[in-house]
């Protein structure tokens, strides 16, 4: 694997500072994308979310001209590939207090693509229920910030390779997301998917997903939604930038075919991208 | 103020790579100490506490031996001062899976004892109530871990220099601790701190405390706390590794004069750690 190439403040650099916020608190927001004939797709989208996340920890955001360039410097070096960009509040001392000056630390990183089995856009993926449960924190929630602890433990449930993701539910039992992944259920002609106004990370293609139901004239509906109503769904699918959307084949004994509404989904998000 | 010298995995190194798991998502836990005459204060509970963090993340600790060795290269180097000592879970390549191998970074970080106003200590400090409301994961609750974005947005809510910690509650309104800092409550002959097993942090200087009372004879219960019992109460005082004790002297309309329980267990911090 090609190693990453990471960008720090637009600089070629191998490294940050022990004492920069990221490393110290999770003091940061982060989205993650995908770079293809060099063009960063949903580009639009990501930034309006990562200066809205910035606003949301009071941390000033670069301009989208930063970010462009260290887009564009990341293809010239490493051609396509995943990008994510980083933003932390920057170097401090010790203690919470908000660094003064506040000098903002802007990374972004190039990987490659991640190679996944075709049939998993194809036939989709078998997914299982984490036993963690998320904690409910309406500051926090629907950002992409640094605190990602829940979602490392969560993943440290389960090895088998052939479970493709975990499924999060909060202290009541509702459904919110996948570990890496947003969540959508389409039941009885309407599309579903969780709030997030307690808890979870509210994804750009989530966002685009919306969108897309909206033009095909199809109910939206944000709720709670339990693993009953997701075991009784006619299709369940994941999404996030990276791996557009994989269809739910599996959850616990529940098998699903292929869905109709969730590759006519793909392909129009596929069409979006080009 | 002198640069902070830091260790990455035993070797002066002003940096770590951005795909380091402490910076990517907070995955790893510290702990923050005193070296006075080149000791690390209470260091079997602050290794104890390290040990029993990392394994609740599962995470492997490093020796105790490893991290005396980094004190003393930074007593050496830089003579007295605060050691914090983190554990990340690595450099990682994208996704929230474990790194396979899984290599854990070691941090140990020197900085000046801080200068506090003298009058902290003997006559108190003004405290106010944090508005953010701490989330409740048990997984996670007791643990000094890297997730600190709570701390973060609550330590942001004042800019007042008058006021020098603010007490953060749960979801429930029971107060559980100050954004840096444990807390006691002294009232009717018993001593009262807020119970962690949903949130916030067990510091060392807590756990020493609870074993000074006892050893006074001192009844100790560890449950839930209103702000009004505090207010109620006849002495309310902080502490941490590096503040020792600090009397509450106001909250809210109410001032306190200096207690006397408070007074001799900040005496006994110190024989101990003489």
């Amino acid at each position: 694997m090609t190693p990453a190439l990471a960008l720090i403040n637009g600089k070629a650099d191998p490294c940050i500072s022990p004492l920069d916020r990221a490393a110290m608190y999770g003091d940061g927001v982060f989205r993650t994308l995908k770079m293809l004939s060099g063009k960063p797709l949903a580009w639009d989208i990501h930034y309006r979310k990562l200066a809205s996340d910035c606003a949301a920890l009071f941390l000033p955001c670069p301009t989208e001209a930063e970010f462009i360039n260290d887009i564009q410097c990341l293809f010239a070096a490493h051609g396509d590939g995943v990008i994510k960009l980083v933003i932390s509040r920057g170097v401090g001392q010790r203690g919470y207090a908000q660094p003064d000056p506040l000098i903002p630390t802007r990374m972004a990183i190039h990987s490659p693509l991640p190679i996944y089995p075709a049939d998993y856009a194809v036939n989709g993926v078998k997914v299982r229920v984490c036993d963690l449960r998320l904690s409910a924190q309406p500051l926090l929630a629907g950002i992409k910030h640094l605190n990602r602890l829940e979602n490392v433990l969560a993943r440290l449930e389960w090895d088998d390779p052939d479970i493709a993701e975990g499924l999060l539910l909060d202290a009541g039992g509702s459904v919110v997301e996948g570990t890496m992944s947003n969540l959508f259920a389409y039941a009885g002609g309407e599309l579903f998917t969780p709030d997030l106004s307690c808890c979870g990370v509210a994804g750009v293609q989530r966002e685009r997903i919306m969108f897309l139901a909206e033009t095909l004239g199809i109910k939206l509906v944000v709720g709670s939604l339990k693993v009953e109503s997701l075991l009784a769904a006619q299709e369940l699918f994941l999404c996030n930038s990276v791996i557009d959307i994989w269809p739910i084949r599996q959850l616990q004994e529940k098998i699903w075919a292929p869905g109709h509404l969730t590759h006519q989904l793909r392909e129009m998000l596929r069409k979006l991208d080009d």
